[in-house]
Protein backbone atom coordinates (compact mmCIF):
# COMPACT_ATOMS: atom_id res chain seq x y z
CA UNK A 1 0.00 0.00 0.00
CA UNK A 2 3.01 2.43 -0.68
CA UNK A 3 2.42 5.90 -1.50
CA UNK A 4 5.66 7.23 -3.54
CA UNK A 5 5.88 11.22 -3.63
CA UNK A 6 8.34 12.55 -6.61
CA UNK A 7 9.29 16.43 -6.09
CA UNK A 8 11.37 17.32 -9.00
CA UNK A 9 12.40 20.91 -10.42
CA UNK A 10 9.80 21.94 -13.19
CA UNK A 11 12.20 21.67 -16.46
CA UNK A 12 13.14 19.99 -18.94
CA UNK A 13 15.86 17.52 -19.68
CA UNK A 14 16.50 18.68 -23.30
CA UNK A 15 17.09 22.78 -24.74
CA UNK A 16 13.44 24.14 -25.36
CA UNK A 17 11.50 22.55 -23.34
CA UNK A 18 10.87 23.71 -19.71
CA UNK A 19 9.06 20.73 -17.84
CA UNK A 20 8.86 17.01 -17.45
CA UNK A 21 7.22 15.06 -20.31
CA UNK A 22 4.22 13.26 -20.17
CA UNK A 23 6.32 10.38 -21.26
CA UNK A 24 9.28 10.72 -18.12
CA UNK A 25 6.32 10.92 -15.78
CA UNK A 26 5.01 7.49 -16.86
CA UNK A 27 8.78 6.33 -16.86
CA UNK A 28 9.17 6.95 -13.26
CA UNK A 29 5.63 6.08 -12.33
CA UNK A 30 6.60 2.66 -13.64
CA UNK A 31 10.15 2.42 -12.41
CA UNK A 32 9.39 3.29 -8.63
CA UNK A 33 6.32 1.26 -8.57
CA UNK A 34 8.37 -1.37 -9.88
CA UNK A 35 11.34 -0.56 -7.10
CA UNK A 36 8.04 -1.18 -4.26
CA UNK A 37 7.18 -4.20 -6.28
CA UNK A 38 10.51 -6.27 -6.41
CA UNK A 39 12.20 -4.91 -3.23
CA UNK A 40 8.65 -4.97 -0.58
CA UNK A 41 6.53 -7.25 -2.92
CA UNK A 42 4.01 -4.76 -2.84
CA UNK A 43 1.63 -5.32 -5.85
CA UNK A 44 1.64 -2.51 -8.70
CA UNK A 45 -2.31 -1.77 -8.00
CA UNK A 46 -1.52 -1.08 -4.59
CA UNK A 47 1.17 1.65 -5.09
CA UNK A 48 0.30 5.43 -5.68
CA UNK A 49 2.79 7.45 -7.20
CA UNK A 50 2.32 11.60 -6.92
CA UNK A 51 4.78 13.85 -8.77
CA UNK A 52 5.45 17.20 -7.58
CA UNK A 53 7.21 19.76 -10.38
CA UNK A 54 8.64 22.83 -8.11
CA UNK A 55 8.87 25.84 -9.88
CA UNK A 56 12.83 26.99 -9.57
CA UNK A 57 12.24 30.04 -7.61
CA UNK A 58 10.28 27.69 -4.96
CA UNK A 59 13.22 25.38 -4.69
CA UNK A 60 15.89 26.43 -2.22
CA UNK A 61 19.62 25.11 -2.13
CA UNK A 62 22.94 26.08 -0.51
CA UNK A 63 20.34 29.13 0.85
CA UNK A 64 20.06 30.71 -2.78
CA UNK A 65 16.94 30.10 -4.76
CA UNK A 66 18.34 27.35 -7.42
CA UNK A 67 19.38 28.77 -10.71
CA UNK A 68 21.67 30.84 -8.15
CA UNK A 69 23.07 28.65 -6.67
CA UNK A 70 23.94 26.68 -10.05
CA UNK A 71 25.72 29.70 -11.30
CA UNK A 72 27.23 30.43 -8.48
CA UNK A 73 28.60 26.11 -8.26
CA UNK A 74 29.04 26.87 -12.00
CA UNK A 75 31.33 29.65 -11.65
CA UNK A 76 33.56 28.09 -8.88
CA UNK A 77 34.37 24.65 -10.72
CA UNK A 78 35.59 26.64 -13.50
CA UNK A 79 38.12 28.66 -11.21
CA UNK B 1 -3.69 21.49 16.12
CA UNK B 2 -4.25 19.43 13.50
CA UNK B 3 -2.73 19.46 10.18
CA UNK B 4 -4.94 17.57 7.35
CA UNK B 5 -3.54 17.52 3.85
CA UNK B 6 -5.91 16.23 0.96
CA UNK B 7 -4.79 15.07 -2.11
CA UNK B 8 -6.63 14.57 -5.00
CA UNK B 9 -6.72 14.73 -8.61
CA UNK B 10 -7.61 17.63 -10.61
CA UNK B 11 -10.52 16.51 -12.11
CA UNK B 12 -14.84 17.44 -12.26
CA UNK B 13 -17.43 15.23 -10.42
CA UNK B 14 -19.75 16.11 -13.15
CA UNK B 15 -19.65 16.03 -16.98
CA UNK B 16 -17.84 19.49 -18.59
CA UNK B 17 -16.01 20.90 -15.54
CA UNK B 18 -12.61 19.60 -15.19
CA UNK B 19 -11.23 20.66 -11.44
CA UNK B 20 -12.90 20.42 -8.00
CA UNK B 21 -15.21 22.84 -7.33
CA UNK B 22 -14.98 25.83 -4.60
CA UNK B 23 -18.06 24.65 -2.90
CA UNK B 24 -16.75 21.28 -2.82
CA UNK B 25 -13.54 22.56 -1.48
CA UNK B 26 -15.57 24.16 1.38
CA UNK B 27 -17.55 20.73 2.05
CA UNK B 28 -14.48 18.94 2.01
CA UNK B 29 -12.43 21.60 4.97
CA UNK B 30 -15.75 21.89 6.62
CA UNK B 31 -16.35 17.61 6.80
CA UNK B 32 -12.71 16.89 8.01
CA UNK B 33 -12.29 19.79 10.28
CA UNK B 34 -15.54 18.16 12.00
CA UNK B 35 -14.00 14.74 12.07
CA UNK B 36 -11.23 16.24 14.47
CA UNK B 37 -13.64 18.21 16.48
CA UNK B 38 -15.92 14.78 17.13
CA UNK B 39 -13.37 12.41 17.32
CA UNK B 40 -10.21 14.41 19.22
CA UNK B 41 -12.37 17.04 20.04
CA UNK B 42 -9.71 19.80 18.57
CA UNK B 43 -11.15 23.03 18.26
CA UNK B 44 -12.06 24.14 14.49
CA UNK B 45 -10.22 27.15 14.86
CA UNK B 46 -6.93 24.99 14.89
CA UNK B 47 -7.47 22.98 12.66
CA UNK B 48 -5.47 23.97 9.31
CA UNK B 49 -7.09 21.86 5.93
CA UNK B 50 -4.69 22.13 2.93
CA UNK B 51 -5.99 20.40 -0.15
CA UNK B 52 -3.41 19.71 -3.19
CA UNK B 53 -5.29 19.17 -6.42
CA UNK B 54 -2.74 16.84 -8.50
CA UNK B 55 -2.84 16.58 -12.30
CA UNK B 56 -3.66 13.19 -13.66
CA UNK B 57 -0.25 12.99 -15.41
CA UNK B 58 0.98 13.53 -12.26
CA UNK B 59 -0.99 10.54 -10.21
CA UNK B 60 0.47 6.71 -11.11
CA UNK B 61 -1.60 3.77 -9.45
CA UNK B 62 -0.71 0.82 -11.05
CA UNK B 63 2.44 1.40 -12.57
CA UNK B 64 1.29 3.31 -14.86
CA UNK B 65 -0.35 7.46 -15.42
CA UNK B 66 -3.74 7.18 -13.84
CA UNK B 67 -5.95 7.95 -16.73
CA UNK B 68 -3.95 4.93 -18.44
CA UNK B 69 -5.10 2.40 -15.54
CA UNK B 70 -8.39 3.41 -15.76
CA UNK B 71 -8.71 2.52 -19.22
CA UNK B 72 -6.91 -1.18 -18.65
CA UNK B 73 -9.36 -1.37 -15.80
CA UNK B 74 -12.40 -0.47 -17.47
CA UNK B 75 -11.67 -2.97 -20.07
CA UNK B 76 -10.74 -5.47 -17.93
CA UNK B 77 -13.88 -5.09 -16.14
CA UNK B 78 -15.60 -5.99 -19.48
CA UNK B 79 -14.01 -9.21 -20.95
CA UNK C 1 -7.45 7.93 -5.45
CA UNK C 2 -7.53 10.57 -2.71
CA UNK C 3 -4.96 10.14 -0.06
CA UNK C 4 -5.80 12.01 3.38
CA UNK C 5 -2.76 13.00 5.51
CA UNK C 6 -3.69 13.91 9.50
CA UNK C 7 -1.12 15.03 11.56
CA UNK C 8 -2.21 15.98 15.12
CA UNK C 9 0.06 15.92 18.48
CA UNK C 10 1.03 12.26 20.38
CA UNK C 11 -1.77 12.94 23.43
CA UNK C 12 -4.47 11.49 24.87
CA UNK C 13 -8.05 12.92 24.89
CA UNK C 14 -8.69 12.02 28.71
CA UNK C 15 -6.27 12.19 31.58
CA UNK C 16 -3.60 9.01 31.79
CA UNK C 17 -3.55 8.48 28.20
CA UNK C 18 -0.80 9.62 26.03
CA UNK C 19 -1.78 8.82 22.72
CA UNK C 20 -4.66 8.58 20.34
CA UNK C 21 -6.35 5.34 20.85
CA UNK C 22 -6.88 2.51 18.02
CA UNK C 23 -10.81 3.61 18.38
CA UNK C 24 -9.99 7.21 17.69
CA UNK C 25 -8.16 6.09 14.90
CA UNK C 26 -10.46 3.99 13.29
CA UNK C 27 -13.06 6.79 13.73
CA UNK C 28 -10.69 9.30 11.78
CA UNK C 29 -10.09 6.68 9.05
CA UNK C 30 -14.25 6.49 9.26
CA UNK C 31 -14.48 9.78 9.03
CA UNK C 32 -12.61 11.43 6.52
CA UNK C 33 -13.27 9.01 3.79
CA UNK C 34 -16.83 9.22 4.07
CA UNK C 35 -16.15 12.81 3.11
CA UNK C 36 -14.29 12.22 0.13
CA UNK C 37 -17.04 9.90 -0.78
CA UNK C 38 -20.31 12.09 0.12
CA UNK C 39 -18.46 15.28 -1.67
CA UNK C 40 -16.17 14.17 -4.62
CA UNK C 41 -17.59 10.35 -4.82
CA UNK C 42 -14.57 8.83 -4.12
CA UNK C 43 -15.25 5.29 -3.37
CA UNK C 44 -13.74 3.87 0.23
CA UNK C 45 -11.52 1.35 -1.12
CA UNK C 46 -9.43 4.31 -3.51
CA UNK C 47 -9.04 6.57 -0.11
CA UNK C 48 -5.94 5.67 1.78
CA UNK C 49 -5.31 7.64 4.85
CA UNK C 50 -2.32 7.91 6.95
CA UNK C 51 -2.31 9.39 10.64
CA UNK C 52 1.09 11.08 11.71
CA UNK C 53 1.60 11.59 15.65
CA UNK C 54 4.14 14.49 16.11
CA UNK C 55 5.45 14.30 19.81
CA UNK C 56 4.57 17.62 21.42
CA UNK C 57 8.36 18.63 21.39
CA UNK C 58 8.08 18.89 17.71
CA UNK C 59 5.27 20.23 17.26
CA UNK C 60 5.77 24.46 17.17
CA UNK C 61 2.49 27.04 17.24
CA UNK C 62 3.59 31.23 18.26
CA UNK C 63 7.53 30.40 18.29
CA UNK C 64 7.38 27.62 20.75
CA UNK C 65 7.01 24.43 21.54
CA UNK C 66 3.28 23.67 21.72
CA UNK C 67 3.32 23.10 25.48
CA UNK C 68 4.73 26.04 26.37
CA UNK C 69 2.33 28.01 24.01
CA UNK C 70 -0.24 26.55 25.49
CA UNK C 71 1.49 27.58 28.94
CA UNK C 72 1.58 31.35 27.54
CA UNK C 73 -2.08 31.26 26.39
CA UNK C 74 -3.15 29.89 29.40
CA UNK C 75 -1.93 32.62 31.81
CA UNK C 76 -2.89 35.35 28.98
CA UNK C 77 -6.64 33.99 29.43
CA UNK C 78 -6.69 34.45 33.12
CA UNK C 79 -5.00 37.92 33.43
CA UNK D 1 20.64 16.78 5.02
CA UNK D 2 17.74 18.91 5.92
CA UNK D 3 14.34 19.28 3.70
CA UNK D 4 12.82 22.24 5.54
CA UNK D 5 8.89 22.89 3.27
CA UNK D 6 6.96 26.26 3.62
CA UNK D 7 3.44 26.15 2.96
CA UNK D 8 1.96 29.52 2.55
CA UNK D 9 -0.74 30.93 0.65
CA UNK D 10 -0.75 32.58 -2.36
CA UNK D 11 -1.24 36.28 -1.80
CA UNK D 12 1.11 39.07 -2.05
CA UNK D 13 2.44 41.21 1.31
CA UNK D 14 1.19 44.49 -0.55
CA UNK D 15 -1.73 45.74 -2.29
CA UNK D 16 -1.94 44.92 -6.32
CA UNK D 17 0.17 42.03 -5.83
CA UNK D 18 -1.41 38.15 -5.57
CA UNK D 19 1.54 36.03 -4.72
CA UNK D 20 4.70 35.86 -3.01
CA UNK D 21 7.60 37.60 -4.83
CA UNK D 22 10.82 36.13 -5.86
CA UNK D 23 13.16 38.24 -3.37
CA UNK D 24 10.56 37.06 -0.69
CA UNK D 25 10.90 33.58 -1.69
CA UNK D 26 15.01 34.03 -1.78
CA UNK D 27 15.03 35.94 1.65
CA UNK D 28 12.58 32.65 3.25
CA UNK D 29 14.78 30.28 1.44
CA UNK D 30 17.91 32.40 2.88
CA UNK D 31 16.54 32.64 6.68
CA UNK D 32 15.21 28.54 7.16
CA UNK D 33 18.57 27.40 5.74
CA UNK D 34 20.67 29.73 7.96
CA UNK D 35 18.83 28.62 11.11
CA UNK D 36 19.47 24.74 10.13
CA UNK D 37 23.31 26.17 10.11
CA UNK D 38 23.49 28.40 13.34
CA UNK D 39 21.02 25.69 15.52
CA UNK D 40 22.09 22.06 14.13
CA UNK D 41 25.25 22.96 12.30
CA UNK D 42 23.87 21.75 8.91
CA UNK D 43 25.93 23.09 5.88
CA UNK D 44 23.79 25.34 3.76
CA UNK D 45 24.42 23.05 0.78
CA UNK D 46 22.87 20.15 2.62
CA UNK D 47 19.71 22.21 2.86
CA UNK D 48 16.57 22.04 0.85
CA UNK D 49 14.20 24.06 0.68
CA UNK D 50 10.49 23.52 -1.24
CA UNK D 51 8.54 26.44 -0.74
CA UNK D 52 4.88 25.10 -1.69
CA UNK D 53 1.95 28.42 -2.29
CA UNK D 54 -1.71 27.37 -1.92
CA UNK D 55 -4.34 28.77 -3.31
CA UNK D 56 -6.76 30.55 -0.67
CA UNK D 57 -9.89 27.99 -1.90
CA UNK D 58 -7.47 25.31 -1.07
CA UNK D 59 -6.57 26.32 2.55
CA UNK D 60 -9.10 25.63 5.17
CA UNK D 61 -9.28 27.18 8.93
CA UNK D 62 -11.93 27.35 11.44
CA UNK D 63 -13.90 24.61 9.57
CA UNK D 64 -14.06 27.38 6.15
CA UNK D 65 -12.03 28.12 3.28
CA UNK D 66 -9.63 30.77 5.15
CA UNK D 67 -11.24 33.92 2.79
CA UNK D 68 -14.46 33.32 4.52
CA UNK D 69 -13.27 32.53 8.06
CA UNK D 70 -11.14 35.94 7.89
CA UNK D 71 -14.21 37.66 7.51
CA UNK D 72 -16.04 35.68 10.34
CA UNK D 73 -12.92 37.06 12.73
CA UNK D 74 -12.70 40.44 11.43
CA UNK D 75 -16.64 40.97 11.76
CA UNK D 76 -16.17 39.12 15.50
CA UNK D 77 -13.24 41.75 16.40
CA UNK D 78 -15.36 45.02 15.69
CA UNK D 79 -18.35 43.57 17.65
CA UNK E 1 17.41 18.09 -7.08
CA UNK E 2 14.52 15.26 -6.32
CA UNK E 3 13.70 14.43 -3.27
CA UNK E 4 11.71 11.03 -2.89
CA UNK E 5 9.25 9.87 0.02
CA UNK E 6 8.51 6.29 0.34
CA UNK E 7 5.89 5.66 2.82
CA UNK E 8 5.11 2.29 3.34
CA UNK E 9 3.26 0.40 6.65
CA UNK E 10 5.76 -1.41 9.12
CA UNK E 11 5.36 -4.65 8.81
CA UNK E 12 7.57 -7.24 7.58
CA UNK E 13 8.24 -9.30 4.42
CA UNK E 14 8.42 -12.46 6.00
CA UNK E 15 6.95 -14.45 8.99
CA UNK E 16 9.02 -13.72 12.33
CA UNK E 17 9.72 -9.67 10.59
CA UNK E 18 7.39 -6.86 11.85
CA UNK E 19 9.46 -4.02 9.78
CA UNK E 20 11.60 -3.08 6.80
CA UNK E 21 14.34 -4.72 6.96
CA UNK E 22 18.04 -2.58 6.47
CA UNK E 23 18.74 -4.16 3.25
CA UNK E 24 15.31 -3.58 2.14
CA UNK E 25 15.61 -0.28 2.72
CA UNK E 26 19.07 0.40 1.40
CA UNK E 27 17.35 -1.63 -2.01
CA UNK E 28 14.62 0.76 -2.07
CA UNK E 29 16.98 4.32 -1.93
CA UNK E 30 19.41 2.66 -4.60
CA UNK E 31 16.13 1.50 -6.58
CA UNK E 32 14.33 5.08 -6.63
CA UNK E 33 17.39 7.05 -6.84
CA UNK E 34 18.26 4.94 -10.23
CA UNK E 35 14.82 5.55 -11.82
CA UNK E 36 15.47 10.09 -11.32
CA UNK E 37 18.64 9.01 -12.61
CA UNK E 38 18.12 7.02 -15.93
CA UNK E 39 14.43 9.06 -16.98
CA UNK E 40 15.84 12.67 -15.84
CA UNK E 41 19.68 12.29 -15.60
CA UNK E 42 19.63 13.77 -12.13
CA UNK E 43 22.62 12.67 -10.36
CA UNK E 44 22.55 10.24 -7.49
CA UNK E 45 24.21 12.55 -5.11
CA UNK E 46 21.56 15.20 -5.80
CA UNK E 47 18.72 12.86 -4.66
CA UNK E 48 17.45 12.85 -1.16
CA UNK E 49 15.00 9.70 -0.28
CA UNK E 50 13.22 9.54 2.93
CA UNK E 51 11.41 6.61 3.80
CA UNK E 52 8.91 6.79 6.44
CA UNK E 53 7.26 3.57 8.35
CA UNK E 54 3.87 3.93 9.06
CA UNK E 55 2.04 1.81 11.86
CA UNK E 56 -0.82 -0.56 10.43
CA UNK E 57 -3.58 0.86 12.84
CA UNK E 58 -2.32 4.59 11.23
CA UNK E 59 -2.92 3.62 7.55
CA UNK E 60 -6.55 3.71 6.67
CA UNK E 61 -7.61 1.97 3.31
CA UNK E 62 -11.36 1.49 2.29
CA UNK E 63 -12.42 3.49 5.40
CA UNK E 64 -11.00 1.08 7.91
CA UNK E 65 -7.73 0.29 9.53
CA UNK E 66 -5.85 -1.30 7.81
CA UNK E 67 -5.95 -4.89 8.53
CA UNK E 68 -9.42 -4.79 9.30
CA UNK E 69 -9.75 -3.95 5.72
CA UNK E 70 -7.13 -6.97 4.51
CA UNK E 71 -9.44 -9.26 6.73
CA UNK E 72 -12.59 -7.98 4.95
CA UNK E 73 -11.15 -8.41 1.19
CA UNK E 74 -9.81 -11.85 2.57
CA UNK E 75 -13.20 -13.25 3.57
CA UNK E 76 -14.49 -11.51 0.30
CA UNK E 77 -12.47 -13.39 -1.82
CA UNK E 78 -13.63 -16.20 -0.36
CA UNK E 79 -16.67 -16.07 -0.64
CA UNK F 1 -1.02 30.74 8.18
CA UNK F 2 2.09 28.74 7.03
CA UNK F 3 2.85 25.25 8.03
CA UNK F 4 6.82 24.89 7.99
CA UNK F 5 7.67 21.09 7.95
CA UNK F 6 11.58 20.65 9.03
CA UNK F 7 13.03 17.02 8.56
CA UNK F 8 16.25 16.33 9.65
CA UNK F 9 18.41 12.83 10.53
CA UNK F 10 17.61 11.57 13.94
CA UNK F 11 21.43 12.47 15.45
CA UNK F 12 22.97 14.50 17.46
CA UNK F 13 25.12 17.63 17.10
CA UNK F 14 27.74 16.42 19.68
CA UNK F 15 29.27 12.91 20.80
CA UNK F 16 27.54 10.63 22.73
CA UNK F 17 24.10 12.57 21.81
CA UNK F 18 21.62 10.33 19.02
CA UNK F 19 19.01 13.05 18.61
CA UNK F 20 17.97 16.80 18.21
CA UNK F 21 17.59 18.02 21.92
CA UNK F 22 14.44 19.75 23.06
CA UNK F 23 16.57 23.16 23.26
CA UNK F 24 17.50 23.00 19.49
CA UNK F 25 14.47 21.49 18.40
CA UNK F 26 13.16 25.25 20.11
CA UNK F 27 15.43 27.01 18.63
CA UNK F 28 14.24 25.78 15.09
CA UNK F 29 10.54 26.43 16.15
CA UNK F 30 11.63 30.74 17.02
CA UNK F 31 14.15 30.59 14.07
CA UNK F 32 11.84 29.65 11.22
CA UNK F 33 8.86 31.27 12.83
CA UNK F 34 10.56 34.55 12.61
CA UNK F 35 11.70 33.90 9.34
CA UNK F 36 7.82 34.41 8.52
CA UNK F 37 6.95 36.92 10.69
CA UNK F 38 9.85 38.97 9.22
CA UNK F 39 9.62 38.06 5.52
CA UNK F 40 6.19 37.99 4.76
CA UNK F 41 4.59 39.26 7.88
CA UNK F 42 2.86 36.50 8.90
CA UNK F 43 2.34 36.49 12.81
CA UNK F 44 3.64 34.01 15.27
CA UNK F 45 0.67 32.18 16.20
CA UNK F 46 -0.66 31.60 12.71
CA UNK F 47 2.17 29.13 12.20
CA UNK F 48 2.90 25.78 12.77
CA UNK F 49 5.99 23.82 12.59
CA UNK F 50 6.42 20.32 12.77
CA UNK F 51 10.23 18.66 13.31
CA UNK F 52 10.15 14.98 11.67
CA UNK F 53 13.07 13.37 12.71
CA UNK F 54 13.70 10.64 10.39
CA UNK F 55 16.49 7.37 11.29
CA UNK F 56 19.76 7.24 9.68
CA UNK F 57 18.43 4.15 7.42
CA UNK F 58 15.35 5.70 6.41
CA UNK F 59 17.42 8.72 4.71
CA UNK F 60 18.50 7.77 1.45
CA UNK F 61 21.74 10.41 -0.38
CA UNK F 62 23.98 9.18 -3.14
CA UNK F 63 21.78 6.26 -3.61
CA UNK F 64 22.63 4.79 -0.53
CA UNK F 65 21.95 5.13 3.33
CA UNK F 66 23.54 8.22 4.34
CA UNK F 67 26.21 6.62 7.12
CA UNK F 68 27.47 4.31 4.01
CA UNK F 69 27.39 7.93 1.79
CA UNK F 70 29.25 9.89 4.64
CA UNK F 71 31.68 7.10 4.39
CA UNK F 72 32.09 6.70 0.77
CA UNK F 73 32.66 10.75 0.37
CA UNK F 74 35.42 10.70 3.50
CA UNK F 75 36.90 8.57 1.81
CA UNK F 76 36.90 9.77 -1.41
CA UNK F 77 37.86 13.51 0.38
CA UNK F 78 41.27 11.89 1.83
CA UNK F 79 42.69 10.40 -1.52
Amino acid sequence: MPIVTVQVTREGTTPGRNSVSAEEKAAIIKGVSEVLLNVLHKPLESTYVVIEEVDLDNWGWGGLPTAQYRTLRAAAAKS
